[in-house]
């Protein structure tokens, strides 16, 4: 009997490039199809929720792949961890029903992108923040950012390479928060998004505008203009992958079927 | 004209064999004494304040070194930064008086141990937390660690390489933070400690003891008879390295000398 699985993936991106599987390239997806072909000898490829960039980090993406192991559900993490790069880990499995697609089921994605706002680089967060030496002002960054929450053409904030039909989005929250440093002008900010998809490099050209809103380069209001615009080259620069974290994907109705594709 | 230089100084320990300069393996202090060569030409050993030990990582340990180079106090960071690799920075470049030492000199340190307890690791926390499969009680860790606060001999909690005179240490205080995760059954723990010094892997013996505490396999009381008993054999496990960040050293009057050295 054929059994959909669903995994909860959280890998350090540093090391790979990027999820989906490419020639000449180790990726996620890579690691995963095969651990699973170690496991159960069945050749695959998972099909995964988020197809993250080279050097983005996952706290909760999800791949989905069909087996007719034996395996119960909720052993399939304890021994595919067995079989992967101590990187990577798979922190949920599950059975779900076998019309389950993870881009295709609706859900509400939570990202992170991670600053390090100091004169100085923090070799401790080298790997997981991007580094900012001009100051933030958080104040103005969330200002701009309020314009950005709701429904709206996220065209401007889509690099060339996006493959999605339309380019409408929901914002359901985005927060941007601070903890000061114990060290004298150095700060961790923090960028948290909610919605219910993104297009390619979205969130990382949020952050890249909202870094030069923060630093005095562009007015609060400015970031209106450039959704209006619905112009790639409006909007700031695209922060450093490593910045970028993917938290978790929610799932609403396993069922219930979104119209496209999330990128 | 000789001037002395204190530096502060941020490293991920992983890739290094700790802090102190040894044959065949790659330290800390052996980046610092190469940058400053580059820089001014002048050979030397830099005099640091926590011997840290291999995969330890800091935020604020404290090096000293004496120069007749004309560089500014305050550019002597940035300009080691372009010298040293970029799992090491000097965060702060600071003129001391002649007669300060690191270790000589009274301070107060302040070190975080990390725990991410969970049922299965995270690829994201691996290098700067120690993993615990045991649901951890934090209210048990924080009965057992209210024992240790306050002027003790800590001989139970020093391993055997210890070669201070005294065994007696005041902390402050320690504290057990604990932030859940998203994720089920899964939460950050952080034993937080400051004190006037701290023996060999003092730490992480206190933070494996507490670790026992938490998990159910030690009462939280057993901590006083622990510290009475003088006796190593009588504490938890030490716990790895990788959790341990020394947060920063305070130093009060500079010349006000301690009579022994911290570890």
């Amino acid at each position: 009997m054929t059994r959909r699985m669903k995994l909860t993936v959280a890998y350090d991106g540093t090391r790979y490039s990027g999820w989906q599987l490419q020639k000449n390239a180790v990726t996620v997806e890579q690691m995963l199809n095969r651990a699973i072909e170690s496991l159960t000898g069945e050749k695959m490829r998972v099909t995964g929720a988020s197809r993250t960039d080279a050097g983005v980090h996952s706290l909760g993406n999800t791949a989905v792949f069909d087996t007719v192991s034996r395996i119960p559900a909720g052993k399939f993490k304890f021994a595919l961890n067995c079989h992967l790069p101590e990187d990577i880990r798979v922190l949920e499995s599950e059975e779900v029903s076998p019309d389950f697609h993870p881009r295709k089921c609706s859900s509400i994605k939570t990202y992170e992108y991670r600053i390090w706002n100091s004169k100085i680089e923090n070799p401790m967060q080298r790997l997981y923040a991007a580094f900012e030496y001009m100051p933030l002002d958080v104040g103005r960054m969330r200002e701009a950012a309020a314009y950005l929450v709701g429904e709206h053409d996220f065209q401007s904030f889509a690099s060339a390479g996006n493959q999605t039909e339309s380019t409408v989005r929901e914002i359901y929250s985005l927060e941007v928060l601070e903890k000061r440093h114990f060290l004298p002008d150095a700060c961790d900010i923090v960028i948290r998004v909610r919605g219910n998809g993104f297009l390619y490099h979205m969130v990382r050209i949020i952050a890249g505008t909202l870094i030069e809103v923060g630093s005095g380069r562009r007015p609060p209001g400015q970031v209106k203009e450039i959704l209006e615009a619905r112009d790639r080259q409006m909007a700031g620069r695209t922060a450093p992958a490593r910045g970028l974290t993917l938290v978790g994907i929610q799932y609403g109705k396993g069922t219930e079927q979104d119209e496209e594709l999330n990128f």
